[in-house]
Order: structure tokens, then sequence, then C-alpha cells
């Protein structure tokens, strides 16, 4: 095990609390799922760009070996300088132990761990059933709990609303691998519906089942846009009190695994839509979309999504953060 | 006015009636925003291909001078052969008095009548007031009584959650106008989102007070895709009870004054929606999605949207109706 010098430092809390969080996910989630590998500089540029946004919750990269994603190599320093930047929470996703150490050196806010809920998709990502990354979870925890309690770790848990594998995932495995999680120390349990199977019924359910089962450890909601109901199934996991969504600028991103698919939820939309609705997001929607060209210049080609951004804001519309 | 020699025979219940209405207006909504003309004969094989779906309502065209709107110049002949078809209700958009008797005299089952919510765009759409246009319902409505009693009157209230030339409308005068609507005797008053500036909250709360007003007479919700809320917003709706959602296949069209503006919620998305929900729309989505080919080769080269016709339909999902 490394050493760790210092307890990375707590990010400073944002003068006014927003009234949803919108964890941004595209330097994670979205780079992993397209071929270019984006040079660091403007990753960085690309992390500035957001930042100044008003974002507090950022996820920037993957801990895994550089041989299989070649994308996530800077990792380490995109890290150092994303938790130079005040006022955000700055997250890396860790598959495992030794990726969990990497995090951790680096200095992350938040780990979050993936794990299937899915035993079919679970073997066939990762080649461990679902109790076995329970038990991977468990040495992260012990992990954290060594060298940086204050580190949060949330589970995103992939295949929540349906996997393509086996197709339907039984409500019942849901809360079972949650309670799991709970127990095995996790401070949040998110829902992600990896391959765009869910719906606004099915969300409001399995939220409610899960926030029964592990009370506030509920987590955010990762949606697809696959089918088009991206935004639907945020509102949905909304009126039954999710606070955290999970989204990607452009809709950058997705599942990896299903080339062409459109995946991710686009950020500008779904923080149009919440402020809108007067939900304050904590981001200022104009410099949310500028943040767009910070990453079609690191991506040059590279297709991007998202209706605001193209229909422009309407007529009169205020965000709440115009400053 | 013209003479009518029979009153347009009721369309056959459906035997199983459906738990929310998808009432289709490519037809006329659609092929309204583009710059085409459809030929007579692939309309009909469309319409067809739409009918084989199991769409209970669609809306075929509007009755207006064929010189302002080429694509509408046989939609006599295709009201005539919609009528024909059994088990659905075939609606006609007519602006004025003069369209209402030339509609009634093909043989529409149901008449619908676009009023703004926003002054504004009332006079610079029809160069009409608000009241003004209440007067020509009303002429409407009394043509109706004499001519053909069973046939339901519609108003799609344009404009009703923003305008793009007034900026917001105020919920009080949507409301107001939906009671002179009422009170001039129409039958269901739908709520329209013309520029795509709806959002859920606004929705849930409009529809609401709108049906304190005007009880079982509140009608449809039109959506618009525009900023990608459109089904976010049809879901805001069906939770206060809205039970009929206006849809285009493809999402075609939309505002023809707003060229290039994504416009209308696509059908097949919504269907996907409610039938992943367990609710019953009575349609076929493999049918539906099949009726897309005969959309394409009506206007061939002509932008389609649609994210569930590209992703496909989820493993294991089984709609109501596969027949």
């Amino acid at each position: 095990m490394h050493a760790h010098p210092k307890a990375p430092a707590p990010p400073a809390a944002p003068a006014v609390l927003p009234t949803v969080l919108i964890s941004e996910v595209g330097p994670r989630d979205g780079l992993q799922s397209v071929q270019a590998v984006m040079p660091t500089a403007y990753k960085l540029a690309w992390i500035d760009a957001l930042h100044t946004s008003g974002l507090r919750e950022i996820e920037v990269g993957s801990f895994v070996p550089a041989r299989a994603l070649p994308q996530m190599a800077d990792v380490a320093d995109v890290v150092r300088h994303a938790t130079a930047l005040p006022g955000w929470v700055v997250m890396a996703l860790v598959p495992n132990l030794r990726g969990a150490e990497a995090a951790l050196a680096a200095g992350v806010h938040k780990l979050t761990i993936p794990v299937s809920a899915s035993e079919a998709h679970s073997l066939a990502n990762v080649r461990r059933s679902r109790v076995e990354m329970v038990a991977v979870v468990r040495e992260i925890v012990a992990l954290r709990d060594a060298v940086a309690p204050g580190v949060p770790i949330e589970i995103g848990m992939s295949t929540a609303f349906g996997c393509t594998l086996q197709g339907a995932v039984a409500d019942d495995e849901v809360v079972w691998l949650a309670e799991q999680l709970a127990a095995a120390g996790v401070d949040e349990i998110g829902l992600s519906d990896t391959t765009g199977m869910a719906n606004p019924a099915q969300v409001r359910r399995l939220f409610q089942r899960v926030r029964a089962a592990v009370g506030d450890k509920t987590g955010s909601a990762h949606m697809h846009n696959t089918r088009g109901l991206g935004l639907a199934n945020c509102l949905a996991a909304y009126d039954v009190g999710v606070r955290t969504f999970d989204a990607s600028l452009g809709g950058l991103g997705g599942c990896p695994y299903a080339p062409g698919a459109s995946g991710n939820v686009v950020t500008e939309d779904l923080v149009f839509m919440f402020e809108a609705m007067g939900v304050d997001t904590g981001v200022n929607l104009g410099r949310l979309i500028a943040a767009r060209e910070a990453l079609k210049a690191g991506l040059p080609g590279e297709a991007l999504y998202g209706m605001t951004p193209e229909a422009g804001l309407p007529k009169g519309f205020a965000g709440r953060r115009t400053a």
C-alpha cells in the first residue's frame, strides 16, 4: 500500500446549497466511451470550463490500467488539477482495491465503484459475481477507513433497471444488493440505467424500495437517454426524493459496450429542466453551454447531443445563476 | 353553407379502451411544417400504416386554402379515406367557419381549432385577438350544432406555456381563455407547448388549474421536444390526470414558424414510455415503428427523429399489443 502523506482537503462549501446536485460524469464516463484520447491539456481546460459553470460535483476519471483504457492514463494528474479548484467534489471511479489506493493517493474527494445488479452483466463485465464484488467493496471501505476516513464511497449500481444480457432485473435483487453494499460500509448507493431500459414507473418504484431498505444512503440517479426517456426518468426520480443526478456535457458517453447507442443524459438539458421548474442546480446554464466549446476543442469531430444548446434559451428565461 | 347529406358515421368502439389515447398529428402538424408536398397516394399509405399500428385518433389535415398550404390541398380526399377505416377518430384542423363547413362536409369525426393563449401570437398568426377567436369558435359550434351535432370540437390552445413573441404567458390568462372556450360550447380544451418552453412543474400546475376551471373538458397535452423535455412534460401531464397526448411519427413537424427547431414529441418514444410503464396505449409498437417506412417513402430525405426506433426495443420488452 502507498503512503498517504495527507488527507485530501475537504471541498469548500458553496455559498448556497443547490436544491439538486448535478454530478458531471463526462470526463470519466464520456471519455471512456469514445475511441479518441483527449490530450491532458484539453481535459484540464474542459474541466476548468465545467468548474466555471458552477457544477459542484464531477467525476474526472477512472483508476484503471492505462493499457486497458489509454484515455485514463493521465487520471492522477487530472485529479490533482481538479482538486485544486475550489468548491466542488472531485470523484474518480475505481473498479478494485488497487485503483482505490491510487485514487486516494492522488487525493480524490470521493470514490465511486461500479457494481452490477445483473449477475450476468457482472460476470461478463468484471468476471466477478455480485457477492465477490461486495467483498471487493468491503476491502476498499477498509482501506478508506484506514487512510482517508473523510472520503465518501459511492456505488454506481449498473444494470439496475435491466440488462442487455439477461433482460429484466428483479427489484428484489436490486434491493438485496443495496442492503449488502450498505452493510459493507459504503456511503451512497446510486442506481444506473446502464442499458437505457428504465421507465418512470420503475424508477419511482425502485428508488422508493431502495430508500426503504437503506435510507439516506440512497444515492444518485444515473439515467440514459437511449430511448429518449432520460429526462422523464430524472423527473420521476426527483418526484420520489432523489436529489443527485448524473449527466454528461453534450451527452458524451454512455455504455462503451453498446457503440452508437446514445447514452448519458445531457447535462445542459437536465439543468434546463430543473432551472425552468424553479429547482436550483447551482449551475449557470449559459456558462455550461459555453463549456461545450472546450469539449469540442479536445475531441474534434465527436458527435455531441443536447436540444437546449441547439434551440437556445427561451425568451424571458432566467436561471437562478445568471451572474 | 354546403348541404350535409349524412351525419358522419360514429367510429366503431375499440375492443379494449386504451388507458391513454395517443393522438397522432403527423399528417397534419407534421406535413404542414415541411416544404415538400407528399403525394396523396403516399399520404393514404402512411395513414393506413398508422391505422394498422392500433392508433385510435389521428389528425389527418387542415381545411385551409390550398394556396396557403399546398400540402393540404387533398385534405377532403384524405379525410374520406381515413374515415373509411374502422375503429379510430379522424380529426381535421379548421381555423375558421369556412374550414369547418368543408371539414364537416367531408365527414370528419372531430374538429380541432387552434386558439392562441398569447395575444401577441394570436394577432401575429391569425390577425385576430383572442376575443375575436372565441367569437369564431362560437360560430363553428353553432354550425356543428346545426348540421353535425355528434362531432366533438377540440381546441388546441397554442402558446399556453410561453410565447416566442411575448415571453411568459400568465397562468391566469390560460385559465380565463379556457373558461371562455368552454362557455362557447367546445368539448375539449387541450394545451399546446407550441414553442417548447414548458417545464414539468408548469405542466402540472396549468393542467390542474384548467381542470379546476373547466373540469372534464380538459383535453390533450400537445408537447414539443424543442429543449428535450417533451416526454418529461408528457409524464408530468399524465401524473395530473391527462389521458390524451398528441405526438407525431418520427417527430415530424412542430412549429412551421420556427424552421429547424425540433418540434413534436416522437410518437414511437411516447408509446414506448407508456407501454414500458405498463400503461396501455392500444398501439403495437413494432407496427408503429414499421409505419416510419411509409412516411420515409412519401417524404424522401426528410429528417426523422426518434430514439426508440434507433435503439430498438429492450431485451424482454413486451408491449401490451404485440399481436
